[in-house]
């Protein structure tokens, strides 16, 4: 047998998150129990605790693990040149594949930020705060470059966030489009909303966009 | 006393319709309980089931509701013109206004379309499909008349709307920006983004959106 790295508890572990996400992502949070949740992975509810000692425990851990995940990505995926484009163009890229391939944690990141104590939710939304932050700073430069241009920036990256987001609502794998073909469009259309000044062709995927479609 | 129109049993499901769609944002749907719902309005539950009869026809009104008053809304704001920008434009308005001033209830029918049996979620999809496709035509014939330079009328829709519903996620009245202004900068972002062939600075909004203002 072919040895799996990871111990029983980290195995037991990763699995009550995935089960949990897509609890959580069915039922709501609110609606979820520790004891559903338990049964579903198939262990005692006791040796649940021993992982998540409450259920916000839980939730606060899936909604880390996503947010970090993100911004680790992006650290992964910052291109070093200081072209705003290729800049602009890496981020549409990480958070498109980022995120088509976390839908489910998506949905809970995004969707049970009430259920988080004060102190965890501004935990959550600083990460947040650093990730879009470096969509921002990517806007300005390009802007006073002469690259972009772009009336409120604040929004405008809000505006591109929530409309690459909203592909996890309608996008499945295997129908009409590759992610390769939509990242190719949200990649022109991101480069048209911002004013770029380079011709609406040349906004291609780079690497990571073009080995998805051989996924 | 002033006259209030509507029987009490009118304003009696009026209060509930409200209550629920916001113990429903707060909690999700599957979290909250009738008793909740019915203690929340100081009725008794049993009078509670005289207006709904089941939860989910709780449900099914308030998301049935949302997308049929989304719709009129768009058919009371569509331009008689026949020019694409005038008409993109419109859409653009009435779609913000129309969800900015219902944060909640777009927070619900987003979320809770899981919870709907097949027949609801069906005939409620329907009326969401026509309501897109009437952002489809106006992309189609702009681009037909040369007006828009769009590469997938699909995929240019969805970011739209995902892009525009996007703003209850973090606009609040009385902060930054008016929701005259936020328009303002929706448009311009859009028309860029559809390859308008107007220079930016004229699509500003019409009555609705400068109405806004003195609300």
């Amino acid at each position: 047998m072919a040895r799996t790295t990871g111990s029983d508890g980290e195995k037991t572990e990763a699995a009550l998150r995935e089960a949990a996400v897509s609890l959580i992502a069915r039922l709501g949070y609110e609606a979820m129990s520790m004891r559903q949740l338990a049964a579903e992975v198939g262990v005692q509810a006791a040796a649940l605790y021993r992982y998540f000692p409450t259920k916000e425990d839980l939730l606060f851990t899936l909604m880390r693990e996503h947010m970090e995940g993100l911004l680790k990505a992006w650290e992964a995926a910052r291109p070093a040149s200081v072209d705003p484009v290729t800049r602009l163009a890496a981020y549409v890229e990480n958070h498109i594949a980022f995120h088509i391939e976390r839908r489910h944690a998506t949905h809970v990141s995004n969707m049970e930020l009430r259920s988080l104590s004060h102190e965890r939710l501004t935990y959550i939304l600083k990460i947040r705060t650093t990730y879009e932050k470096e969509l921002r700073t990517i806007l300005r430069d390009g802007t006073e470059a002469g690259a972009f241009e772009i009336d409120d920036t604040g929004l405008t990256a809000m505006a591109l966030i929530q409309m690459m987001t909203g592909v996890i609502v309608w996008f499945r794998p295997g129908e009409r489009l590759s992610i390769a073909e939509v990242t190719t469009t949200y990649l022109s259309m991101t480069m048209r909303l911002v004013g770029a000044t380079i011709s609406h062709g040349t906004a291609r995927p780079s690497g990571r966009a073009r080995d998805a479609v051989a996924l």
